[in-house]
């Protein structure tokens, strides 16, 4: 059985929109029957001020037993003083490298109904529908040695390591193929390998891994120029596959893209498919506690856990519509809202989306 | 006297744009009797054919000599196949080191009569005029330890070093500071503080040397962050200020907003001002030689050298106004044609900012 669940609903806005996504959640658990086990934990600035660390081993413990991880968002202005080592997002870190969630899965899609507010125009984002794949737990985020160290000149210098060996790189290359193979069957791998040798090797494995897929197209795009090709001509790209940074960056720049980062979900998977489930966006603090979070990125996120980690491929589905429904109907929370359209607040999105839940089943 | 300048041509388009700009400046030469010496010498991609390296030695003591160097481009698939230390590219981060031009200028502004290019809606990007300021010599483009090495247990790694010190921070963020008082007086400091203990230490120091500018306004920004920004609303930024990788990524993010890369040019300074310039476009081998390059950019790097490193500012205004002139006359290389302009090649394109220059003198 695989059926616990656990809400770390971390900082800022995370508890506005878990506590809608548990909602919706606890209610596809009942009209579904799914007998889904939920609980709860402490994760990010809410752990530190609680514990003095942003991942306490409780949370860990429970993680570790949990089949899919539902995140809110972690980190804020309140903890950006402290010491790297405890700072908010090391717990996020430290769930990705202890569970070994190293292939983070990326949409970037356009809902019909949002178009409108994308910054680019229609023509180059009508029917936008990218998948990052994103190497998630290697790289330069994790590599040693990393530190600020005083020169015997007396000067100080920072320092970081951007490391990838042939097996982390072919394992995130197989998600990606593995992927595209279900999707439009190409993939585009992002790399410096003009320059960064850790990415001549990136290159050479995924050339390497190609030959098990030949079925699916590959091609290679230098980071800089992906930066701009996501400006230019988004669509071009199916699946994408990169490394930690780069996948960072570009995976937010793709998100942008959509003018709509409230409504995208994202995953990150071990090899045995158990997952930690997230929106894209960050954590707000600025509009914590007042009712304004956009919720459906959240809501989806909990969708895209019970298909991929859970196996309710049925209650997916209807939460993703019942989503769709809401949109439909022109409920909009602040961050997506334009002329024409109802203004609403977290609390009411979430409600709209349980009660198109149920009309749906 | 600073009066030489020294043509580097390099691949793919890199000579049919060069040749125009030559024309251009040995008019301007002509026309205000600037009394500048002319050069050329091979690198990238031509120097590999030609002497087996990047940068030739030749080439080196040319550019040492030289007061302005005026670059094509370098690259293209021929040279992708050899060894990182005789790719094409090599020769270009030799320039950059061996001179010490740590200072990269990548301007992002939207001509008005170009809106109509940019993949973003024009009440997003009209306007723009952003200044991107790129530390070039450091960080991990050239920090060792680097390479790809057998481990112990036979898996091969790739890695590199993304390191910064003090002074390195400190003298790229001062010529950020210096450029925004002549602007809007903010700059946007870039950097991935959150996980990268070198990015820690550049913040720090962006910060002790904001005390030195008190009438400029400092603020921070992760680099997923920034990519994202670049697409939501760009014209938030004025100055921004980054590294040499992030920059990388970002000043060509920040340039395809503008939908005509084609038309910016770059410059790289030491603190002599002594200074290398190109566009920001790449070698486009694939329509090289055609007469289809755009040699806009590169005329306009050219009148950047003469304004930042001949201090010949009416020639240098000269030679802008002449190019504003012939988008006003409707001429349009093949990358920045739309509807209703005229379609030219590379050549008519240089014989019309010739003949506009005329007209303004
Ligand atoms: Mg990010
Ligand atoms: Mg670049």
């Amino acid at each position: 059985m695989t059926n616990k669940v656990l809400f770390l609903p971390g900082d800022g806005i995370g508890p506005d929109i878990i506590a809608q996504t548990e909602r919706v959640l606890r209610r596809a658990d009942e009209s579904f029957s799914l007998g889904l086990e939920f609980d709860e934990a402490k994760v990010g600035g809410a752990a530190i001020d609680a514990t003095g660390v942003p991942l306490p081993d409780d949370t860990m413990a429970k993680a570790r037993e949990a089949d899919g991880i539902l995140l809110g968002a972690v980190g804020g202005p309140k903890w950006d003083a402290l010491d790297m080592a405890v700072r908010p997002e090391k717990g996020l870190l430290g769930l990705r490298s202890g569970l070994g969630l190293f292939g983070n899965l990326r949409p970037a899609f356009l809902y019909p109904q949002l178009a409108e507010a994308s910054s680019l125009k229609p023509e180059v984002v009508s029917g936008l529908d990218i998948l990052i794949v994103r190497e998630l737990t290697g790289g330069i985020y994790f590599g040693e040695p990393r530190g600020i160290q005083t020169r015997e000149d007396g000067e100080r210098e920072g320092f970081n390591t951007y490391r990838y060996s042939e097996s982390e790189i072919r394992r995130i290359g197989r998600v990606a193929f593995e992927s595209a193979r279900q999707r439009n069957k190409k993939v585009c791998s992002i790399d410096k390998a003009n320059v960064l040798e850790v990415t001549v090797l990136w290159r050479e494995v995924m050339e390497e891994l190609a030959k098990d897929y030949p079925d699916v197209e590959l091609s290679h795009m230098y980071v800089d120029n992906a930066a701009m090709q996501l400006v230019r001509a988004p669509k071009q790209f199916d699946v994408i596959v990169t490394g930690n940074m780069f996948g960072d960056i570009l995976s937010d720049e793709a998100a942008m893209l959509t003018g709509s980062i409230g409504m995208l979900p994202s995953a990150a998977l071990n090899e045995s498919k158990q997952g930690m489930y997230e929106p894209c966006h960050g954590s707000a603090p600025d509009i914590a506690g007042q009712d304004l979070a956009n919720p459906l990125a959240t809501i989806l996120s909990g969708a895209m856990m019970l298909r991929y980690s859970l196996g309710y491929e049925q209650a997916a589905d209807a939460i993703e519509k019942a989503v769709s429904d809401v949109l439909d109907q022109g409920l909009r929370t602040p961050d997506i809202h334009f002329e024409g359209t109802r203004k609403v607040g977290t609390n009411e999105m979430g409600e709209a989306v349980l009660a198109a839940l149920d009309k749906r089943l």
